[in-house]
């Protein structure tokens, strides 16, 4: 049972349930990155890697983590397909409204905010302005709804609010996540068509942010910015007892750990030193990669009227 | 005819329209600070001073400019007083929504999200985790919609979306202002229970923030943080005329300025260079005065637990 | 005299006083912007100009106010191809300090920190680990001395400081500028191997950053960011004289106009609403100009290494 | 052999080697915070706990954790004191340098530069408008001078080049430490009269800030910011060989740990999500202990100037 172990990635659900049924798997791998379609089809397995039915598409670079310019051009490009395709053929004049989820002012949390901050809206140029542009160009807009414990109201209540009056067509919404691997902090990209549940605190009775509750497509974009400490030291553990004739021990070796961690290290997150300059580069990948995907040949027009 | 200069003070509306039937006025002077409160009582009073009929108070505390800190918080506490007269006697067990208007990354226009930041959140407490207070509190939550030129959506189809789902006994906004005095920005706060508009810029379809649209009291709190270039230049031709014999050619003087700034000077704001200090600091003082108003004698625990 | 127009700007101390002895100027126009040199040669110019003799090129480019991308590219190599020019046959293996003066905490006053932070430093890898480069590449190291008012300590006595232990070939400074006209705000850089001269506050003994106190060349690069507000108001009435039949009058004008501004409006700025956006653009221009002309062939090698 | 654990704070190394002879260790508990004096005594004791000779003094605040406001202000108090006492008898006159070390762009290093920007400086109203306080003050002086990865520049170049000029009589030295324990971050603040030594990168031949390589007193003031990821693992499989019968087997799997964590976990670090607001207040608790250390009666009328 390593259920313990918290992650938000599909793809390592599954490393850790490699034997379920109803579940799809596909990987192409390219020169820089490999992008791999987890399906979960069917309900059992959704219970069992303790994730929605449906899609996963996960972009994983670990050269990412060194920061090469021209890489994360080309995988803003790659994550702009792969968004276009789950997308699929919405009209040219659909709403899409992306939603940056997250606390702006808790660094490995601001992922969200920074995405929706570089996002180009234009939906009010369409409405009170369309002479601005040469022709019409999809109408997007972008909100922050912040956190539960700075507003004091449920950011799906906020979501709600919104959506009601803007209605779009397609909803984008980005967060950070937390992954069991340091290694897959900013180097992986997971997109689904889900949804999202944001945090994890205060009570129990939030909703997701998904297209049962809002009634239109949900996408939601995620990249690991934290391990969870108790997960970094249980992944030492096993790293340990798979080394040594220990393995008779393990699960004497886990409980203790657990008991440490839950004593000692509960609330600490293991993060890169340089997370505030990760945060700015992976927002600046996500958000190119979603402008890019909505407005297409539109694009250039857009950026610079917008940017 | 003064109307060509802008500002966003019903007191200096007042000033420039001194002879206007269907307003009062008193004025209270302490130590440190003046008060004034004008009350407009007239549809043609509030055509000819261009502010909609009802209460305007102004603390007006020329000292705060050389940034003394005992004055900071003494402002605050009278400005207390101030919200919570005007909030009048509302239920223990109220909800109230604070609204932090303007653009967090534009420092002039960022009071309200830097306001909306400080205010001690308690809805969720409340909601959520009764138990970490010693008694109920009052219910407040806080948001900032973010300005539609970032987001596309139109700040009070955000607010209303929020509204109709936490349902607020009481409203307070807090916004960035415009005055024509150089010498108010950063010293002068203004109070007043006919609400808020927000931006003027695109279009003009946007409803206002006030009582009558949100059929709940809304009070609206505002600090000067600019003057127009195109205002200031008219300051000083007004200053030349009194103080020449050119009196008569005034009006001559004012048409030429009024030409020469829509050519050059016309988006162009006046601001005090350390106006990151200052946005800082009022916004303390707000933030101070709206969680003293709001708790009164529960401040102490709620800031313990909250901030 | 034009003199009581505060300007940093030798081409703008130029169009004042046109017809003055001992300076050459030369323009040429390309698509997009403007390069003027001025070169002042005799002492008698510099006293009338109030500028060093020396030489000044200034890049025009009215176009930067809208912000397109483009634009800022092609301007950034114009810039590097000046500073390359200006700094003439520097050996390959010659130290350069970047030097950004101003404060980082006050927006308008940060251009030349934000500069600093993006330079491509390279001292300590030709030091320290030379094996990271594929060849040896010039020695750039990049300090942001702050201003006396945080510090306590001159900024000339820091930077004296540091160029005592590392010895540079070529000082490079960058500092943001006033300039009389508020359409040159952002749009214009100035480029001159005079130096410069940090803020004008407290006391007068501070010395120049220039070649005859450090005995190195010493490159100086402005910007303007913003107009002082008394500047701005002599220039509305400049502009109202030359209209009307007033200009008899004109110097009354003036007087009065100084009066009333030294009164009012003294240390008042005025500046873009969007200066933090310009703040960033501009530093990324200047500094993407002097990584362009320090490292020239080797720039993508270095980029890889330290962006 | 406990050194491969690694710890900025002299408490821990204490910890670890309990039965080394050469060291004597006082502890005072007061509510809500402990002081202990560790003092290191001869070269062996020095050597053996990776510590230069001199004195330790630790406050132990684990309330801090929860950011209750009054024990902020409790804590620079005593904190203030233990600088003033270490600081010893200071003429009047003397000139005092603070130096804010670590990076301002990383926020679990940017603890220094925080501080350095909140101290009231006065060297510079000393010497150009002593006037402006009602009797002459300690001189005070306060810089940033980054790390050498965004410089290029030996931290210490700098700060001897500064310290060439102004020739301060003391010198304190602040920056953000790495503990062994995770919930020492934020919670614990060390003093010490031996100086600090910067980073740990990139070779090794920068020597010291102390008062050895000054010629003048350096007092360092730390506050733990992170644990390093491998450290925390190691303290898990610790905690987990005392509770198990595994203490044969205690070397091997640190061995194992060892190898894992370089493998896998080398440059991350575990600290609390909110360390964005930790550095805030922490930077706040110690920049205000040194103002009243330096200032003590002069303090209010400083402040009232400065701040």
């Amino acid at each position: 049972m390593a259920n313990s172990i918290y992650t938000d990635l599909a793809m390592e659900s599954r490393e850790l349930n490699p034997d379920i049924k109803g579940v799809t798997e596909q990987t192409e791998e390219t020169e820089g990155y490999a992008v791999s379609r987890i399906k979960i089809e069917t309900d059992e397995a959704a219970r069992k890697l303790e994730k929605p039915m449906g899609l996963y598409v996960t972009l994983d670079a670990p050269a990412l983590a060194s920061r090469p310019l021209p890489l994360f051009e080309e995988v803003s490009k790659a994550l702009a397909e792969e968004i276009a395709h789950m997308a699929g053929s919405l009209p040219d004049r659909a709403t899409v409204l992306v939603v940056g989820l997250g606390n702006r002012a808790i660094t490995p949390d601001s992922l969200g905010p920074r995405v929706a901050e570089r996002i180009y809206v234009t939906r009010h140029i369409n409405e009170y302005m369309p002479e601005a542009l040469p022709r019409p160009v999809r109408s997007v807009c972008s909100v922050a709804p912040g956190v539960l414990g700075v507003t004091g109201v449920e950011t799906m209540e906020i979501v709600r609010g919104v959506t009601e009056h803007i209605k779009p067509d397609l909803i984008i919404a980005i967060d950070a996540l937390a992954s069991r691997r340091a290694a897959r902090i900013s180097t992986t990209i997971q997109l689904t068509d889900t949804g999202i549940s944001p945090g994890s605190g205060v009570g129990n009775t939030r909703k997701g942010l998904n297209s049962q509750a809002f009634g239109v497509p949900v996408i939601a974009i995620g990249v690991p910015m934290v391990v969870h400490a108790a997960t970094i030291s249980q992944e030492v553990i096993s790293l340990i007892a798979d080394k040594t004739g220990l393995h008779g021990d393990e699960e004497k070796l886990r409980d203790l750990a657990a008991q440490v961690i839950s004593e000692s290290l509960g609330p600490l997150v293991v993060t890169p030193k340089d997370i505030d300059a990760i945060a700015e580069d992976m927002s600046r990948v996500i958000a190119d990669a979603i402008n890019l995907a909505l407005f297409k040949t539109d694009y250039e027009d857009v950026r610079m009227l917008i940017a």
